[in-house]
């Protein structure tokens, strides 16, 4: 794991500089949750949450650190004396990675010392933010692929345009997470046990006389299946010339695995490339496609008949443009005084330390009620300890296991959520006892 | 600097084993270039070179990497057992970090063994499309920003919704780059030696009885020029709290630094707090602002009369959103068969080996000359050697100096493409030299 003490916003160590000089170090409770789904979003992909783990139980600043802060000269002796020996040694409960979840549900809900909880906020909504969105995202377009096809696959494409080297690491998981079946990603395949996927560019056609030579160098190399990109000039022609090829593996007891369109109309191209590619009676030869490809546009490819089955996903799933960025926040519910209420429009948060019940009903999640820890209410608590006394308490599960998950939950999910566009919500209520605390605190409030 | 070998698609390992296998390994050139501008904007920022320098110089697969490969039982002996002595031995050219460039102009050109040059593209777009993105995106906001005051200054805030860890350090360098003044991030200060800059959060306010009694613990911690956020309850009870602990500075020979402002209308609510502060004779205290800022709210806050002197922002800039990704390309223009040509619409790239030629008139920048390495042309020349036989032949500058050299040159771009909707367009010409070669190669192309 890389060194995440530092990666902090300064006002947290400012802070907590703050709490220590005014004797102000009393137990606090944050939640993290994501305030608003995007346009068009049914619901979250809880991820990241197995990093977060890791992050705070691992969490020492180091001689050098204290000495770069040292030399800001921001900070008083006494308070910088007390960073060798900072440690979390509170507790967290959380979603298990891969669980669909909602708008203002704590994802997270972390119990320490004033000083530990708020000083973990800015890592943890770092990887939380980022790993939820793209897992998501990537749910999203995999939903759509299989709208067009049940066998329809998605791979991540996204390296070159993810935001830098952890964006393409940590999101290559997410997406894996999400339902991708494969990753374009080399690191990613080694470091997380994805399987990895590719064939060759345009660069590489171009780097030989005509593209039938090229297609044959290729398939000289990789006469197991391989796939062919057949666009670099002109994708019908592409696709005869490809055939040959096919028809060469075929003579020597092999077969042309795929052909991949990355430009022009795809779903028109598709039902001309499947046409001549089954005239040769090469109908088991698989019709991939990429080029800026997301959810809608996907969508709009099946509406035309597209006849793909697999779809080489780069770019907007790898940084899920437009969104860009997800909601979440980390926000106190409670300390020695009891709950804490936010009440400014739009910034609402609910007060105490709370569970999420997921309630099913016919192999269908219907509702989650969000009540306080210890109401008795029906229903799946989606909250567990993770860590206790600032260990972890739980193994982190095999990414496979944790893929597999996701997956079954998402199907339980409604159909109705599981759309491009989604219109309708899914159902949050608040409990009795959650609801009495918000009306007292707001009472309280409003006499101050 | 972190092992980057593996951190390809594996696209370009497949090609690479066809290559070998084909005896296909010429000397190639490729250039790294953007396809396009993204709405409203009027040039790039270039950044993200130095670390492509570092990783083109540093290609090494371990022992594990290659038995990782085995593995998957893609490649065949023959290849495999070439990895362990695989290296980039060629040359490289690129534009000097933090230069205004346009699109379709190289940012850097890359020639040497096919191999070596084509297997360097995942890497190097991943590293230069987001950093020269979000240098860029700063420079907008900066710009947007002392438009409406020559001496406003921008923070970056970006760390918690940036896309993981490398997109907020590596974004907070970019954000420097291209002209904020400070992050948040402390890991960022600590590794770039960029300026730090926090102060306290809501939940500092909610973690004392009043809000007076949390200013008083933040001064009493931090009674030099400290920021004090006023928006917890309602801000301009906030400036009132504020103002009155900024008195009780002076009676201690110290001074309050700043307010900042985190909700609401931040024009109105600036004036109404200047106003509050001017009263108490505090008209030496700054206002801040924050709050999901971008060049557009900027602009839209200095016309409707914002008094404000610094931004605090956070997720737009550290992301790019809604652009997210900006469509650099590495494509092929040169092999042992000559110049290379694409002619597919909105896909064209210029072939041959080339050169940037940027001419001044009068201290303003005017047109850029796309030509031929080889021409005479007027001139700055924009690519320099920075890869000579697989060794770095500059230095790393300091990153001050590549901040004052990038705020410098966008001094000297033209106004018009410095404006946060940008709709004129810089001149890019097209040298005889080139264009000749663009037609020659046209020519061949249709006659095949």
């Amino acid at each position: 794991m890389k060194e995440k003490t530092m990666l902090t916003d300064l006002y947290q160590l400012t802070m907590n500089a703050a709490y220590f000089d005014n004797q102000k170090d009393d137990m606090a409770t944050f939640d993290l949750f994501i305030r608003k789904l995007p346009q068009d979003w049914g619901f979250f992909i809880a991820n990241g949450i197995e990093d977060a783990i890791d992050y705070v139980t691992n969490l020492q600043f180091t001689v050098e650190d204290i000495q770069y802060l040292k030399d800001q000269q921001i900070f008083n002796e006494d308070f910088l004396e007390t960073l060798p020996e900072f440690r979390f040694n509170g507790e967290v409960y959380a979603v298990k990675e891969g669980t669909p979840i909602m708008p203002n549900t704590p994802v997270m809900r972390v119990t320490a010392k004033r000083t530990e909880a708020q000083f973990v906020e800015t890592a943890l909504l770092n990887m939380i933010n980022f790993q939820t969105m793209i897992a998501t995202k990537a749910n999203r377009v995999v939903n759509a692929a299989k709208r067009g096809n049940k066998d329809a696959v998605v791979v991540d494409f996204g390296l070159r345009r993810a935001q830098e080297e952890d964006a393409a690491m940590k999101g290559s998981r997410a997406t894996y997470v999400g339902g991708a079946v494969a990753t374009s990603n080399v690191k990613a395949g080694k470091e997380y046990g994805i399987p990895i996927s590719g064939t060759h560019a345009h660069s590489f056609v171009m780097s030989f006389k005509t593209e039938i030579e090229a297609f044959r160098a290729y398939a000289k190399t990789f006469p197991n299946k391989p796939t062919l990109l057949i666009d670099t000039y002109d994708t019908e022609q592409g696709a005869r010339n490809a055939s040959i090829v096919g028809k060469e593996l075929e003579a020597q007891g092999k077969q042309l695995g795929a052909v991949r369109l990355d430009s022009g109309d795809l779903a028109d191209l598709s039902q001309k490339v499947r046409k001549i590619l089954d005239e040769q009676g090469l109908d088991y030869v698989k019709v991939l496609a990429s080029n800026d490809l997301n959810e809608y546009k996907i969508d709009e490819m099946n509406e035309k008949g597209a006849v793909i089955t697999g779809y080489g996903v780069g770019t907007e799933m790898i940084t899920a443009k437009p969104v860009a960025a997800i909601s979440g926040v980390y926000k106190l519910v409670e300390d020695n005084q009891g709950g804490k209420i936010k009440l400014a429009p739009g910034k609402k948060t609910y007060p105490g330390k709370k569970q999420i019940y997921r309630q099913e009903v016919n192999g269908e999640y219907k509702v989650d009620i969000l009540a306080l820890e210890d109401e008795k209410v029906m229903g799946k608590p989606l909250l567990e300890q993770v860590v206790k006394d600032g260990e972890r308490v739980r193994e982190r599960p095999k990414l496979a296991e944790t893929r597999e998950y996701c997956l079954n939950e998402v199907a339980k999910m409604p159909e109705a959520l599981k759309q491009t566009r989604v219109i309708e919500q899914y159902q949050v209520q608040i409990s009795y006892g959650l609801n009495n605390l918000v009306n007292q605190l707001t009472d309280q409030f409003a006499q101050q």
